[in-house]
């Protein structure tokens, strides 16, 4: 018996959000192995920095014992202030250079440190401020995958807190979050807008075009404030039979998304010059892609996780590894 | 032992609700005796008509027995789909002769039978539909107390739904309902955003004016779309320390009556010359009262609970009860 020769890695990387952990060795920029485990922060084998400890052993101490002398780099909440260490947050504009050197290192209790990356802030006086933790570093991903975005351009990354940040010079110069997955799964179930919806053990049904589409024409219509009064939509709609109940969750989606879509679009400037950059799970994306369509948007490029390449990207700017 | 003497009533009024169920003797347009209880619709003694039947022998038994033919009325949830005995949805525009006209009977089990107010429809093509159930009797009770209202005026009812409704002639032409007061709770127990909040076994505090500002700016200055966004910022305000724990739930209370103000004053046409009545609980017309100040706008009245006269309004247009 024996088992393929995999290339001598050059990089551990660990992906440590909320609810997993994911683990890659890379090579060249490259992901040569993937492992996962659901030892997210949150869902930790023991408490506080043992907890850690052990979840990275099990994930990665046999890699660690075949090369000791493997950089190791972290991002996500993982540096957060409820994470192993804190790596505070680096304020915008932050480049990767700036991650780079603001990352805080942390002993794996194996032998060699883990430098994780920290989160980016922007507070700026008069406007609201705003935080990320983990999206910079699939920014810094997509970024190394194709230097003319880093000129200029805008990533959107959709998700339950949705990020829409500019790009300038390599740097992230401003972004602005939006809750639209957390709202959809917030009002469908804790709110009166879910009453009216079948329950989601009726199984998982295809999507009611005609619903989605009128709450993104609903939001690509509306003036300020009227999102309190268009979410009531979801539960009048289904009174007056408009919209079937299968459908009403689509009228919420839509809604959401166009929200954060009229928002977004005007916050990223001329989107007919400046690329517009898609990251995030393939179904949704595709969701989001057919919503910009209806808001005359075309995305320019639409990328899965950049979250490996983003951290290949921190271990360049911190000298742990070498580019080709 | 001796009982002061009332006057001889000439109207039984039901104000039954979901939670609450509250029953006023009324004599020339007025209540001389009140009384409540919890049997709302959805806390019945008994299921279905039985228990509709044994709430109100409980609360009003003794005032049939007394006065076998007054005449008896009823608005709110009861006369839902899922109330009492369903009274069908009245459209826009509707006056009181209307509602009076779509109400339908129902035999109380003691003799006489309750007249139940239906609520009102506004189903235009091409605009969301919406519906009220027993704002529209608050609202008739307004218009009975001032006529001069009834030529034109905004009649604003903060709350749970909040309802801003427009009335021409004696009839809510169209109307808007802002989901302010559930938003606010969901989000608070049920969101990322009521994280940083103490929690309430910390005890009511006093307003931070700051925050509630803050938030009524915020909204004030808003573009179409920004509300998802600009709810994180009752994480972000206290990530930052910008915002006091204790303010948070302050910022985001006045974001969320000020998204409805700036979309319901747009939606009311021209305030200047517009009546604005509101009607609600006094506390929370307060806070709305302070709110349409920062706005520029001061409230022309704020009336206290009009269900009673609305209900008395019902009677005279159902010729139950005769005018001075």
């Amino acid at each position: 018996m024996s088992t393929p020769a995999l290339p001598v890695p050059q990089l551990l990387a660990l992906d440590w959000g909320t609810s997993s952990l994911r683990a890659f060795l890379m090579c060249d920029g490259k992901v040569t192995e993937t492992r996962s485990s659901a030892h997210g922060i949150q869902h930790l084998p023991l408490p506080g920095v043992p907890g850690y400890e052990k979840a990275f052993a099990a994930i990665a101490g046999d890699w660690v014992k075949q090369w000791p002398n493997l950089p190791i780099v972290a991002c996500g909440m993982v540096g957060s202030a409820q994470g192993w260490k804190e790596a505070p947050y680096v304020r915008c504009p932050a480049d990767i250079k700036t991650l780079a050197g603001q990352s805080i290192a942390v002993p794996s209790g194996l032998g060699p440190d883990i430098l994780i990356a920290p989160g980016v802030l922007f507070d700026e006086p008069d406007e609201l401020p705003d935080v990320m933790r983990g999206e910079e570093i699939q920014i810094a991903g997509a970024l190394l995958m194709n230097p003319q975005w880093a000129v200029r351009s805008c990533m959107l990354l959709p998700g339950t807190h949705s990020k829409w940040a500019q790009i300038e010079n390599g740097r992230i110069v401003r972004y602005a979050t939006y809750l639209t997955g957390e709202l959809f799964a917030v009002l469908s179930e804790h709110s009166i807008l879910g009453r009216l919806m079948p329950a989601e053990s009726e199984g998982k049904k295809e999507t009611d075009a005609a619903a989605f589409e009128l709450g993104l024409a609903t939001a690509r219509n509306s003036a300020p404030g009227d999102f309190t009064h268009q979410i009531f939509g979801t539960r009048t709609l289904g009174l007056t039979g408009r919209v079937p109940p299968a459908g009403l969750a689509d009228y919420l989606s839509g809604l959401l998304i166009g929200h954060e879509l009229v928002s977004g679009m005007a916050g990223a400037g001329d989107l007919a010059s400046v690329p517009l950059v898609m990251i995030g799970a393939p179904a949704l994306c595709e969701r989001y892609a057919q919503s910009l369509k209806v808001f005359g948007k075309t995305a320019d490029a639409v990328l899965d996780n950049t979250a490996p390449v983003g951290l290949w990207n921190l271990a360049l700017a911190a000298g742990l590894v070498c580019a080709n």
